[in-house]
């Protein structure tokens, strides 16, 4: 999994019948170690997460685990909200 | 998921039974919030995307998930239309 | 799915039971709009390509679903011989 | 698989169901010829290791193999505490 | 599927039992073509592979089909020994 900043939303009137009901937001790839910012993405948000906030993705198959209906074709979900990270670069 | 641009079509005469009668797109990623252009790659149309729109693309095997036939062997379709994106770099 | 160039082949004769029979090829990743060449990598053929010609790559599990057994080890697989691409870059 | 050096915690008490009780532990990717160090990501820790522990990572849907419920939404899992490396490159 | 090289081996006393009895080896990737070394990674052996041969490795959940227990949790495993390359670059 990574740790990726909420970024934004995105909308999308036609869409596969599956995706209905589905929150997709944009989420920008961060370094858990050294904070820096790499490349957004659009995942499913599973855990009502707001715009700023640092959470877990997970992606590939493994992500459509996080839906109720494991068949949806999605390869990214939100699944956690981090309350802290404690990282020693090095250790 | 990942926002691409449809930039053109493929045609493949030849080709493995379950992939006739679907429609083979290029499409070239770009980022949501920088709009920058990355690579291209093809995926299969499932909801009547034209040349010039933006979409939503699923890649891996979840790609198979947005196709009637589960064990087609596609590995990125087109399961969106973008309507608008609102991002908020390094909110 | 990406297009690739086919440029050679590849002979092992130990190897797993269930690739007896396959005809692995080497591919190598040419992009549909520019034609840069990229990366090469092992491809099952399951169209009767040729060396020379463009194809279209599935990579990952969806790959296994272009043979007839889907629990053969392979995560590539030539699935189309491409005649034809219209792209309009930056469209 | 990958070998990894485990560097630090993640703690998200927000988080999908199936994800609780498992720990999550930031792992870097290490280079098992050179030992250069790469990407830092997070991963299900399956076998008791440490911080400053060198790991063995399995990345992708197969990480789900590792954990009790297969159909849990993880994507990378820590399933061996590497005891010695022994690599000739260019061998 | 890859060409790598085999260049060592790993050992991992602790590890998920599934594991256990398996070869694990370390591959370097090498272009088909140019013969250019890339990252090293860990791989099952599963055709008796030595240090210093040419291997062909899959890599993803296909790896898994390359073992007699489809839910090992690898991602990659060295599935042949390569006898000849024959590769037309820009072919």
């Amino acid at each position: 999994m990574i740790i990726a900043m909420v970024t934004g939303n995105v909308w999308a009137t036609r869409k596969e019948d599956t995706l209905n009901g589905l929150k997709l937001m944009i989420v920008q790839r961060i370094d858990p170690t050294c904070g820096d910012a790499h490349e957004s993405f659009i995942a499913v948000d599973c855990v009502g997460a707001g715009i700023g906030e640092q959470v877990l993705v997970v992606t590939g198959s493994s992500a459509r685990k996080a839906l109720p209906n494991f068949d949806t074709p999605v390869d990214a979900a939100i699944v956690g909200i981090i309350d802290q990270v404690t990282a020693q670069p090095g250790a």
